[in-house]
């Protein structure tokens, strides 16, 4: 039996996908995997997402070069969710240019956002 | 606006929660809010998630004592994914009796568990 036939995928055929620093420990990405996703991924050793807008397999990096190399991949209890340590290239995970997609705080009931942006996305993003 | 209005629950209402521990950044447990379970997290400052299998709320560690003591509570760039950074009482955040439920590594094309169960979970859930 493949890895790939213990993950219940759900009602879309989809597991959340958690990505993680696998040096700072930093959550930069909450994503979704398809059965195809999570195949990819752990053949090429680079995150492979479903992009659920998208509705199409989104090889992360395509067209920022911030790819995410895997150094571990990980699956949780109930098998609904996976965890990925990466190597983040770039040190930019977000569409904002930010590090993690987690810039935003709450502080006195609020989302406050901590994080700088460190690149201007349509310095990422050039061909759009 | 209440910080809550920014969150685009989804079609059943939820929005993803991933927790990590404060002090290691070992990511523990993937679950779910509603609003009532994001506002109750916000007051009392522990996690309360609602559980999808028993449609209610889940006020962490109820039953087992291992609550969550939330230091830091952040939200992604979309809107669609919470994060905890928590102290996690007890050091076991796993029903199974394992500090995360990230305990099995994909290894050779295999799921292997890699954690040990640090405590018997018929000692941790006593009234079952």
């Amino acid at each position: 039996m493949s890895f790939l036939d213990e993950v219940p995928w759900n009602e879309h055929g989809l597991i959340a996908a958690v990505t993680q620093d696998a040096a700072t420990g930093r959550v930069l990405t909450v994503a979704w995997m398809n059965r195809e996703a999570l195949k990819e991924t752990a053949e090429r050793g680079e995150a492979v997402y479903w992009s659920r807008s998208r509705k199409r397999l989104w090889r992360k990096g395509e067209e920022s070069g911030h790819v995410q190399k895997v150094i571990e991949l990980r699956l949780d209890c109930d098998a609904d969710a996976l965890l990925l340590k990466v190597e983040q290239v770039g040190g930019i995970a977000c569409h904002t240019g930010r590090e993690s997609c987690f810039f935003r705080k709450l502080e006195n009931g609020r989302w406050v956002t901590t994080d700088p942006v460190l690149k201007d996305p349509s310095q990422i993003y050039k061909n759009r």
